[in-house]
């Protein structure tokens, strides 16, 4: 069942695409399970290896490249005798950018009416509808409405 | 300077989290920048190549990964000779999650004034404002407003 892939990483510090910036920080795919666990409130490593199944040594190496790159932050616990792992203002920007994946994964990969974790609005209980591209002036975009910008490649 | 990193991969298939379920369609990371040059108009095996800087037999993975997955298909090129690779409509529809992911590169791993690659409103050539999360209402809604509802557990 289990793949193995053998990934190579290049640090993509140097690039001037944000995607790939965002991609170098965040570190590898399955550490978004981790930041999506830790908006629902997760803070312990304990509960972070239970939520995402990942191993120890395998969660311990995300977590702190989320550190590294400022995505969460290690704090104290309450009680004082350990450590727990807490989004920054950073990590808590990655909202959309979850709500995002959310959306495309509902929408392409449930059949209707399969039992799926939903976003809800906390205050009425309602789901939230598709996040939408917005030009400056209000009209809704779609990928062709875009174009890429290059640096030394301004029109 | 390079980071090694192996990965062992579980089908997040039977998931009811849609984010896992996104996160197993792309594959793995840098899927996202085949279907970002694939945004931008790229169909070629060796555009892809040249722009991502994957080596062949780990490009050739991931584009298989991406078709079988629906994101992407294969046609025949106007001329008949070899294959393209064109995002189908579900590939289409990333566009949203490619934004959320230039905005928080963007915002948070670029000096101000520090070249990078913009997205543009083609019409006005203006910078796209940041994607929002909404309610249905239209409220902004920040992480502390939304609430996961998991299945077995509605209230």
């Amino acid at each position: 069942m289990g793949v193995e892939t053998m990934v190579k990483r290049r640090s993509h510090e140097t690039t001037d695409c944000p995607i790939a910036r965002s991609l170098d920080a965040i570190g590898d795919w399955w550490s978004l399970l981790i930041v999506r666990d830790a908006l629902k409130g997760q803070r312990r490593f304990g509960e972070f290896q239970k939520s995402t199944g990942a191993a120890k040594n395998i969660l311990a190496v995300r977590l702190q490249n989320l550190v590294a790159h400022g995505v969460m932050r290690m704090e104290p616990a309450a009680d004082g005798a350990h450590q727990e792992y807490v989004l920054t203002d950073k990590g808590f920007d990655l909202f959309p950018l979850l709500v995002a994946f959310a959306q495309w994964g509902e929408t392409h990969f449930f059949e209707p009416g399969e039992p799926r974790i939903e976003i809800l609005d906390r205050e009425t209980q309602q789901k939230l509808p598709r996040l939408e591209v917005r030009a400056a002036d209000g009209r809704r975009m779609s990928v062709k409405d875009a174009a890429l910008q290059v640096p030394g490649d301004e029109r």
